[in-house]
């Protein structure tokens, strides 16, 4: 029997509560949806057990938009509970903090191969195929019992296009430049923090959308709310995920994480039973910790205590290059960091946009044709920024890693607190 | 005494009675904000009214961002008034139906000569300087024994920059591309449309503005926010404000003013004592006996029974070349049009989008530096838009427009109903 | 085929545009929603237009909540059709600025009771059986050719309880103390007013809801729910339908109506065809005209240029002693009140809270039992209120109605400006 | 040097970052406003951070509304401030889970007095004079060096009234039945759960309101407002704060704090330096660890794996004899039910409506007369409810308390899951 569960944007939202009374998808309340964010925005605090519930809800109602009368396929009612049961369950493999845990995991390549390996294990995949928590996830509904969703999830998060209908269509609701995820964080993250750029219009997206096996098919009408959708997920990348200061503790928390897991303060899980526990929590408590160790304290300093790192900025086409620079020589790069140990932090941005399985189709005549959204001619996309943001805990780091650029680079950086 | 008045966007709006207790004013009440865009968003029926004053307690706020220190005038707090007042009273020369009005005038100019010079007399001045309800403005508050804020309206509305410092500020708030008009207008029209393009954040933008007799200054992190503003204006024009449908109601209303003006169904007023009750029910009033004249009811069966036009849409660079040949020749073209009395009605849009007096303040060193927002390397404007509909209100007029376009312009236009 | 149309509520409303695009749907564009409101809180301009499309969206959400199971009849398709056409055209018969008109016809049988009567045998009825908008509604169905549906309208708009279980069912969701009607209309006004007070969640009371012949049913946890709707409605009514200058306001106008159709200002329709264009505008038309008639000038001045009327207010044991004292002689109370020409108002209000056929369902052991809803301990129902507002143009009329109550009533009055 | 925080509910609020920028109030950031309200409304997960950044906002708000004329102090600015800080800093000295800790608290005195001891040792105080986390505040405070501010926290949070008119003031904005505290949790909880309940007008309640040390004075008018007021937290309190399910899960909660301090899986701090990072996490983290505790295991199983106590309801008259049973043989209570080891858990919810310190201000001729709102004749204030939930982990567990609660009190209750 289905119930309604209050969500602030949607309402109410339903669903099978056998569903979401399971430890693994539980453990989603403890996993922040933004990192650190809520360190400039208060009140960003939402976690990712209220997002799978809303993308559940939009995966829902974008189902009925599946365009079924060219499909060999038929489209039964079994195959679309599937598409709803993996909308909910795409965020299971999370780590703590979402996203800064990934970061966490590339430092740890350089800092300690051997953790690096064993999380690597853990995901049950013997190389880097996607993002860690996708990994994780695909793995994770092996272990749930949920076989048949597991294959699914990894054929759709990989990088090649699925072979069949069925998986491109829980491809594009699922992982594509379009989907149910991201037509609710933006608004989702909107909401909580109190900034306006993600207020979108998800339902009369939903409403013009057709999804065919080779792509979104819309009406020209719907020009203005796509290119709205996709200005409004830039912006939030420019002014909150991707805002300075909030970059900043996202690093100065990923470092924290790798040094923390380096030096057995925290404790990667050995297994699913573990992991049901291996939360934002488990971190805070490493940070507790931290407080009494001289080599660590300045994470808890910064991340507890609020201690605001300094911090320079470079941007445009100087970040360019420099970010070119410095992932040619990826590996020279983080022992440079790495010796900071975690005193100097720096975050790269780049922020692009992509429109890809879009299609806007009009008539002529009496024949119908369509066009890549990204090749009409009056599409504003927004212009690719870079960006690259250095964090300091104190003068001597300041000092030292300004000298570094000096140096290296021959760029010239300029601290302000 | 001030007293607040409620108002669904600031909560209340704090404000002297006696400013708004004039005829002057409450006419507004009868000035539809947005023409006929409520023929399609039916809930677009707010008026002049809440809008001005909304603009007022915008420009309220905007005063106190006001860069004095480099200012060799003294803004005292009587110049202050006089910003918020004819922040007030900006539109008092608006005439029934907005801009509808302001194409009706300019289809006047040739089909009917003489209404057209009543009218441009009725203004006070010579020729069409500005806008037909700015020109309005500043004589009605001539006739308010406002002389001085007058003069100042005139002042800031005419094309050439004024000269001194405190009116330079004023144009800055009061007409320019970002003015408290705008900041008011894009959220309030967003509101009770339910489209969400105009939804911004202006107490964000109003708290980093500096104003000064130059140009707004903003510090880098606002550039998004101001972004976001251009865009949001821009979607609104493009989604909103010239929807096809909205475009065409509100063509075939103009044609339909001028037409009841010409007829002397409608009497445009001969002294500003007439002009206190010539409003939005004047022209439905001549709408209503419109319904029993056979060469005007297609007026009537559209505007108030919504019988909708057909109607073709020219856009890209297609349109944008067709709008040059019309342009050099708009007698002529006027003259084809005004042949169907109503039945074809053209609508040009042009969407653009202007970011003057705009500067961002960068450090560099100990230096500070500003360069316009239109330089800036990052920043996104939209892209121009050019789209050219025809509405028609039976087959026989476009059969008709149809083999004129072909014949004149070599262009194929494709109604749809 | 249906098409959305944008609602700032509801986000998009669902509906075959051929119910709406007749002219008899469109005249509601024309019908301010809450009369005079706009005085007070200016953007209250929405109209019955909106508010009916409100009404069959949230009606068509009501159907899905009956409980079909022990119902004789069967609830087939076309009966559910004719429920939400009904909800759509339930406010078809309402006359210019909607109750205001309904008070306007009531001083008309003391002021001319020919145009009473006249008016009487417009709504198809011999004697004032309902409503007049109510019954105007049943006759204007039965012209438009909806001759099932204006039976029904009949049906469930009189006195007595229909005897079938459709009609009950209908009448429930049309016109009960927790109809469709209810459920949008105190939402929308907050909405446009700005007042918090309306704010209701109509969805978490739709999906608790079961409809049956006999009345609502509801779950013990929906008492809050409900307890929140009717409490949201009594503080609608006294804050904003019946604030005090709104009434006044209102009463101002329908003293004008009266008054106008007694000296031919106005003209009532003769018939459906004038019925369609007679509309707020009608109205607004006659007010300008009064602007040069002495006698009526008062009318222009208050409701056009707004002009305050003073006003004082009577509350509590007197106000409903004096309610009492005035409805057993009203023709005597008319006669006075007439003699001031609309210079001097007054306008009674009652505000009652009913909740009849509204039931909670508890489990008792194996057994399930309903307790109405007014009979549950503890449910608050707001406190009856009782006021009278008198309002009146000048010195003049102020003091010669303060004396007439001082003798007849040995009330003493306080106006206040 | 102040700056701008983004805030959902009020946009920007203005604050210097010093004030903020503290370990101790930081740490607020990890206390959960609502206890364990999130397991029914997910994305309730706002912390006391926030809502103390709202109260320092309300009470800005509300200084300014000090009616100073008859006043013999002189309010100087310095003294806002301290309102203002007190405002901000009110919850410094709550404990993991907010209130739920109180309860915890409570059951301690019963199931180990020495650990009892020690908290209110902690408290600085001798006897537990007001709630727990308002003696540690008081505390605290000094320990920040805040000596003045913690003696007026002391003075406006004991039972008496303050003896000097700044106190009274005080106490009225930061601990009356109308403090800034309400007016922000209430709009805040209801933004954050998505329940409507607790939409009120904060800003229309303080612009009408006037504060003197003898109360609270409001127009007539307000008297709307007010009622909605304490009928939107009546409301908040009966369906959300002491919703069933999150009730009893609050007092799972407040059982399992009470026997982890018991069994040394939590530590209490023994200063205030192990205070600063003694938060939720502290109690996350002994529950991962009860999960592999036999005899805690339950709590782990209900509170993070969500396995739902089943529970049964005692509401109306029933409910308040027995609460006054059960509260006249506290201690024998207490050992029946700690004797379940919080398998099964009661909660007692005693919903009343305080209005003290509010009057009405009216004119009568030429005279100004008070009267205390809670005397108003037209004044609706809920009625009284009375609840005792009961919940039980298992089906042993509720057969035996069923059994007792027949045995003991004569009353039959009965379970759903």
């Amino acid at each position: 029997m289905e119930k309604y569960i209050k969500d602030p944007l949607y309402g109410n939202i339903r669903i099978d509560p056998n569903m979401i009374d399971t430890p693994y998808f539980q453990r989603l309340r403890h996993i922040m949806q933004n990192g650190m964010a809520y360190m400039v925005f208060p009140s960003m605090r939402h976690s990712r057990f209220e997002h799978s519930l809303g993308v559940y809800h939009i995966a829902s109602k974008m189902i009925d938009r599946i365009r079924t009368e060219n499909l060999t396929i038929k489209l039964e009612s079994d195959w679309k509970d599937k598409i709803k049961k993996l909308a909910l369950y795409h965020d299971l493999g999370h780590l703590p903090f979402s996203h800064t845990f990934e970061y966490a995991f590339e430092v740890l390549q350089y800092l300690n191969p051997n953790i690096y390996n064993q999380i690597l294990n853990f995901t049950g995949f013997k190389a880097k195929l996607f993002k860690l928590h996708e990994m994780i996830g695909v793995t994770l509904l092996k272990e749930m019992g949920e076989k048949k969703l597991s294959d699914l999830m990894q054929e759709i998060y990989k990088k090649d296009e699925p072979d069949d209908e069925f998986k491109k269509i829980v491809k594009l609701i699922i992982n594509s430049d379009l989907d149910a995820d991201r037509l609710d964080y933006l608004q989702r993250d909107s909401y909580y923090s109190g900034a306006k750029f993600g207020i979108i219009d998800p339902e009369r997206i939903i409403v013009t959308m057709n999804i065919t096996p080779d792509g979104y098919i819309f009406p020209p009408k719907a020009i203005d709310d796509l290119e709205h959708f996709f200005l409004a997920r830039f912006h939030m990348y420019s002014s909150v995920y991707n805002h300075p200061v909030i970059e900043i503790y996202n690093r100065v928390m990923a470092y924290f994480i790798a040094f923390a897991l380096d030096s057995s303060l925290l404790k990667f899980p050995d297994n699913f039973e573990e992991f049901k526990t291996f939360t934002d929590e488990s971190v805070f408590l490493a940070l507790v910790k931290a407080k009494n160790d001289p080599n660590l304290f300045h994470f808890y300093h910064s991340l507890v205590e609020r201690k605001k790192y300094k911090r320079a900025v470079i941007e445009g086409g100087q970040a360019q290059d420099l970010l070119k620079a410095i992932s040619n020589h990826k590996e020279e790069f983080y022992k440079t960091i790495l010796d900071y140990k975690g005193k100097v932090v720096i975050g790269e941005v780049e922020l692009t946009t992509n429109i890809d399985k879009i299609k806007i189709e009009r008539k002529m005549g009496i024949w119908t044709y369509t066009k890549d959204l990204k090749d009409e001619e009056g599409v504003t996309k927004p212009k690719e920024r870079h960006r690259i943001y250095i964090g300091a805990y104190d003068d001597e780091s300041s000092n030292k890693i300004t000298e570094h650029f000096k140096k290296e680079y021959n760029v010239i950086i300029q601290f302000r607190s």
